[in-house]
């Protein structure tokens, strides 16, 4: 019997230690606080961030996070991306390089502008060879309720990708291998931030036609920087790309979407940040994104002008009127 | 000046009427049945299928085909799919060659398994080289309500292509253009087959994660078939495959996405056929598309699922789960 250390007591990690543990698997949820980890020991659910779904006893929280990583087979890491650095290390003396390292974070990291895995084996070294990254449309709340679903787990590694796989499918969760990791990385990084633009889109009461428009467009945007940056462009066609895409945006589960729409009622950034307590992923991503093109010499209008509606007070409507004045032309051009 | 006639009146057709009449130009719409022509002529509304859009001045509407085609710069074909060749072989007689045909209805003949601009080029062999197709995200009631929206008119022929996006442009109706005129018109129909499918998901209430895993694995078989067909692979990741697809599995008011739900209620296409006026036209070209399947030996799993719950009353609920049930393997398997 496998066991299994999720890093990061989140929505989304909370969410993935319910999966395994209805699987009967033994879960370690570890959360930085001890008071909440205390909390949630006792209570059997995460009433902050996924309330009324009860702990299977196969979950044990801690604080204690050598004992969240120490003999595990695989540990995930659900920690906001710009905190998964700090964690790594202070995991690292404990975890043995026996164990699969999966990172369910969709985010790129400021100022280094790495993927989650490069952060992973930048700092885990010993660990490497057995690192994957998890990804797909997988709104947290959906999975906990066993709505069906599909996810995407990818590695360089094709036998790592394969046994992360067996051990999180389930019966409403099924999971795909790749071993485009830099693609199914930044396919779910980067949709945060045209989701943050459709959000915006609904917000100003636009349609479903626009955003619709947003949504191919934005993909084209994000293809072209993930192509530039080594990934294949098929993958962005996948349930890692589209399909998070996809989801993200139509949802107003998506926290990204939610902030897009604030944004559009006229709340400036800093009054939303401070009043939600979970991470909108997109807005440091917007500005990783825009450093990743011009590292790349890639084009990402709808980026540039949500950069300038999130940091530089452009007005929102201006920003989605400006995208979609663009002078019309052939819809392909330069590509066929 | 130009001048334009629109064959059909239904919501699109009475929408790209309103859409030109608003930009000053003379628009005769046309109706098979006089006493709906003289209605609308008078009431100066559709008040069946679009109700609460009043008509500009320049909107004409006959039941006579002679005018409605006679001396006009551009016509626009926006009949059901199945009666297109009917309506063609009325309107014939009439007919200059230097007027540009542009096709907007999005189906697939049955039996021939021609497109549009197919039955076109075949009952109107003296307009051969002056034929488009106008397609993509472009929900009706949207466009009348001008909300922005982008769209595209493909031809072989650039020159006419970039006459078409002229005349139809507008301040909210931003078209682009495109030669690849199968993979346009293609999108247009085929993404209403996995339309249906997205209503039997939201019927049995599945969520947006399962939605976005039917989108995306939708997008890869309508894909599959229009590049054996000949059609270029990245119109498909454009506004008239992709951003078509996103927009009618998103809203409820696409007629094929309300019919997904309606079956998911337990309700017999038949039941539902005879309670609607209007076409959803996804019915059609599930059919269509697996007889076009089988000629290019390609597999369609989503449309063969949703056939036998169309034609063979198997259960919606045992469709979907046998879709998300198929043995997980490599996602782009077979593709890189």
């Amino acid at each position: 019997m496998v066991s299994v250390g999720v890093i990061g007591s989140g929505a989304w990690g909370t969410t993935l230690a319910l999966l395994l543990a209805r699987k009967g698997i033994p879960t370690t949820l570890w959360d930085h606080q001890p008071a909440r980890a205390q909390q949630m020991q006792q209570q059997r659910e995460n009433s902050l961030f996924l309330p009324h779904f009860p702990f299977p006893d196969a979950i044990q929280v801690t604080a204690n996070i050598a004992e969240a990583v120490q003999q595990k087979d695989l540990v995930l890491l659900v920690t906001p991306s710009q905190k998964l650095r700090d964690n790594l290390r202070l995991l690292a003396p404990y975890i043995s390089p026996q164990t699969i390292l999966v990172s369910a974070s969709k985010g790129i990291e400021l100022n280094t502008l790495q993927r989650m895995t490069e952060i992973v084996a930048a700092e885990l070294p010993r660990s490497r060879g057995r690192i994957a990254a998890l990804s797909g449309p997988n709104l947290s709340r959906e999975v906990a309720e066993g709505k069906p679903t599909a996810a995407v787990v990818a590695s360089e590694q094709l036998d790592i990708a394969d046994q992360a796989r067996m051990i999180l499918t389930g019966n409403t969760f099924r999971v795909y291998t790749s071993h485009d990791v830099i693609g199914v990385e930044l396919g779910g990084a980067l949709k945060n931030i045209i989701a943050i633009g459709a959000g915006v889109n609904d917000g100003l009461g636009y349609g479903e036609n626009a955003k619709a428009a947003i949504i191919t467009r934005g993909l084209v945007e994000i293809s072209r920087l993930g192509v530039a940056a080594g990934a294949h462009a098929l993958t962005f066609s996948g349930l890692a790309g589209m399909g998070d895409l996809v989801a993200s945006c139509a949802s107003s589960l998506s926290r990204n979407q939610q902030l897009g729409q604030r944004l559009a009622g006229g709340e400036s950034l800093s009054t939303i940040l401070q009043s939600t307590r979970s991470v909108a992923e997109g807005v440091t991503t917007t500005q990783a994104a825009l450093q990743l093109a011009a590292r790349y010499q890639v084009e990402m209008p709808i980026a540039k002008q949500l950069s300038l509606v999130l940091f530089e007070d452009l007005n929102p409507h201006q920003a989605v009127t400006e995208l979609m004045m663009r002078d019309p032309k052939g819809e392909l051009e330069g590509f066929i």
